[in-house]
């Protein structure tokens, strides 16, 4: 499967998530990322998700949104909200949220 | 040095380039991405980078403008062209560009 976020025409909305993990082995970090993963496709507007995070720990996850109003809905689902504070607490140094609208894009592909 | 990008209040612009590369060892690939950081930081306008690979290849590299205009400049700078060049031909299996306007941004440090 590609890892590449198969987006609609613009506009669209992303919302960038860069983090600083505090340990990369051990807890329930994995599963929950893949949890959270899992739970934001189910949600209405959800439009893709793309993530790399390096052996240092330091990561990059963009997750797509038809609107801005899906992603925040997104942001205060219950399950998420949970997985957000232990973020905060245990899994992560530090991390930023932007939130942007998508206005142009393009691609390329050698497959 | 932290690895977060010091982005201004918003709006500023967010160019997204997700990519897939086609071998991870050899050429001079690491030498030209060292040297497109050192002159993007060089551009009017830049704001910052943040950017994450993993060990399959796949990487986020999220780079922070003023506006549109200065976005676009460093697309069109012409070392950076030839760079993009050499990316379709031979380093990235595929990658996709995204350029977008942050309207809203947050985080949380435990440093």
């Amino acid at each position: 499967m590609s890892r590449m976020a198969k987006t609609p025409d613009p506009p669209y909305v992303a919302v960038i998530f860069s983090s600083l993990r505090v340990t990369l082995n051990g807890d329930d970090y994995s599963r929950t990322a893949e949890r959270m993963e899992e739970l934001a496709g189910l949600e209405p507007g959800f439009l893709g998700i793309e993530s790399a995070r390096d052996e240092s720990g330091y990561g990059i996850t963009v997750s797509y949104w038809k609107d801005l109003q899906s992603a925040h809905r997104w942001k205060d689902n219950a399950e998420h909200r949970l997985a957000q504070q232990r973020g905060r607490s245990r899994w992560y140094r530090n991390y930023a949220v932007r939130i942007a609208v998508v206005e142009r894009d393009y691609g390329h592909s050698n497959d």
